[in-house]
């Protein structure tokens, strides 16, 4: 069996297929841009990790001025903060009496703020907070329009304040959205518009917050699909737009993320090769096509026709068509969908394997 | 961080979700009945593996009757054999010399059969077979009508089993085909002439290679869908059903089978909660909707929404709905595409967790 480690320093024809391949210039490029965005307009950044789950790319997001994090789930911070991550945010709810306990535990080794959306999780969260003596840092989550989780915007966002803060075990930072069902919105001015207006129902449930007496430091809200609008409406302190920092099919073409280039791709070869179509050694289990199909990367003659488990079939639309043995390497159709399937990412920097990053966040579902 | 082995003994309402769980005395239920039907009609069982990934469950089909096992990946064929499982047929191509010096080595280890559908890869594996001082046996690949891999029965076939049987460094062990395409076929009469047509053109091409002196001692066909069909279609020597053990809602519903019993479930629990809608703590990265959705199991009162990433959403269509903390448990919408997203079964009985199964050949893809 091939240890990833044994990896560095190979050249991309000598990488056992199929891989995950980062382009680090293009990595490195879309990181700095993400990060002098928001530095340029004063919000801070803390990038969602589901789209990597790995320790070590949170750490560069923190060196290249990230805030913090932001996490799925509970046991993907335990694992961010056993690997030194100070500062997260888990943008989802948790409930039940025993994960409350490990989330108020894990406060001695990060600040780690969670979601909240319902009033009848605040004794809960308080019980747990009282039992590992520990303060329990919380946004709530307001429904801005996405139809998922989060209280109403207004009085229903104002009640579940007001017992926050009757808590003493328990810290009201402010305020969570996720304006998530406008990023495929045009033209861009109807998709600029609907943002602003569901960004508008956190601030004026801020406003309401804060004329009621009750703190509303933390405002934050924003994927990769919208971090430009974002980043820039004012009162947004914090976004988490975090897959940008690869780049995907689905960013650019569905969302319209045109200043990010594409950094991750998956490398196949050829299989099977029939009259009129070949086969890759990457299915579903390797390079999902969901939301977004994977985009063969600088050829024209292939084009996708279904992904079973572990076979990818692309049908020739032109010419011979590649030889069984062949790479064909593929921009990610959705990196969120994507890197979770792997073990390691492999860092590539002219041509070569320079560094080998372990998912080690992947499976950390409860 | 939760250890999984520290699940070992709890009961349902104690175990951290999302959580894929087995039930005990089914999956023993359906592992019996699988090998009994096999076993019955004089068919060898070798089932596939990719539906657990799981040495350990792999052991259990051994020693319920199973001649071997199948896989999908050379790294998974290579865990196997290291957890010491002997007979393995890998049921996709490999083409690439690095890869095929690692399949001849694995000889030594294991009986590692590999498909085989282009006789431009016949030097290549010699030249591996070489470079190891081992033999690499085959099964061609023919397609029988699923149109994915495979050389073309007849003819095609005889040229490349001629060209196998040349080099002393290769053994011909039989033929191979998959019937994918027959199994959502209604009613009953029309998929069984249509499983019957295609596997015949295993026994017709299985009789030219005879006719001119070729070994063909294993034909190898079929999973789940179809098992009961192709177990007794005349010639066919060995099946490949691997997911009926756990069974799922696919199976059952599209592919119609019947005889076997949901043993594969996903525990969630609730963690918001709307007026039209609940959210269950399981996405796409928990339970997969592809190629067919989840069933709640046990209530009638809800019905999926959407699954994002980590979000499942549920539409309240009776009643009151589940309260935030209450658990929800779904049936497999197709265990293929579900199991591969844990690390763990946790096979349960009388609602306790007995057992602790990683699934170790997760993310072994290359």
């Amino acid at each position: 069996m091939i240890d990833s480690a044994e990896l560095l320093g190979r050249s991309i024809d000598q990488i056992p297929t199929p891989a995950l391949l980062v382009d680090l210039e293009v990595f490195e490029s879309n990181l700095r841009r993400l990060a002098a965005f928001c530095q340029a307009h004063q919000v801070a950044w803390r990038p969602h990790t589901k789209a990597h789950k790995s320790p070590h790319i949170a750490r560069l997001q923190l060196e290249a001025g990230a805030c913090g994090i932001t996490c799925a789930k509970l046991s993907e911070a335990e694992l961010m903060a056993e690997h030194g991550i100070g500062d997260i945010l888990i943008a989802n709810q948790i409930v039940t009496p025993a994960k409350l306990l490990r989330l108020a535990q894990l406060q001695r080794r990060a600040k780690v703020m969670v979601a909240v959306d319902n009033i009848q999780a605040v004794p809960l969260l308080r019980d747990a907070a009282q039992r590992a003596h520990a303060r329990i840092p919380l946004l709530i989550e307001v429904d801005i329009g996405m139809k998922r989780c989060g209280v109403q915007p207004g009085l229903e966002a104002l009640e579940l304040a007001r017992s926050i803060c009757q808590a003493p075990e328990l810290i009201l930072r402010g305020l969570m959205g996720y304006e998530g069902h406008v990023l495929t919105l045009r033209p861009p001015e109807a998709k600029s518009a609907a943002c602003a207006q569901a960004l508008n129902l956190l601030i004026t449930t801020r406003d309401l917050l804060l004329s009621h007496g009750l703190p509303v430091e933390t405002i934050s809200a924003g994927g990769t699909g919208s971090y430009q609008l974002t980043a820039t409406h004012p009162g947004i302190t914090e976004i988490q737009a975090g897959g940008g920092i690869f780049m995907d099919a689905m960013y650019r073409q569905v969302f319209s993320v045109t200043d990010l280039d594409y950094a991750l791709t998956i490398l196949t070869t050829v299989t099977s090769r029939q009259s009129t179509h070949v086969v890759v050694d990457a299915g579903f289990k390797t390079m999902s096509a969901f939301h977004h199909p994977p985009q063969v990367l600088g050829r024209e003659d292939l084009k996708l026709r279904y992904l079973s488990a572990e076979h990818g079939v692309f049908e020739i639309e032109a010419g011979p068509g590649p030889q069984i043995g062949e790479l064909v390497q593929f921009v990610a159709g959705y990196s969120d969908s994507t890197t979770f399937l792997h073990d390691f990412f492999l860092g590539m920097r002219q041509g070569k394997v320079e560094q080998v990053w372990e998912i080690l966040g992947r499976g950390k579902l409860y």
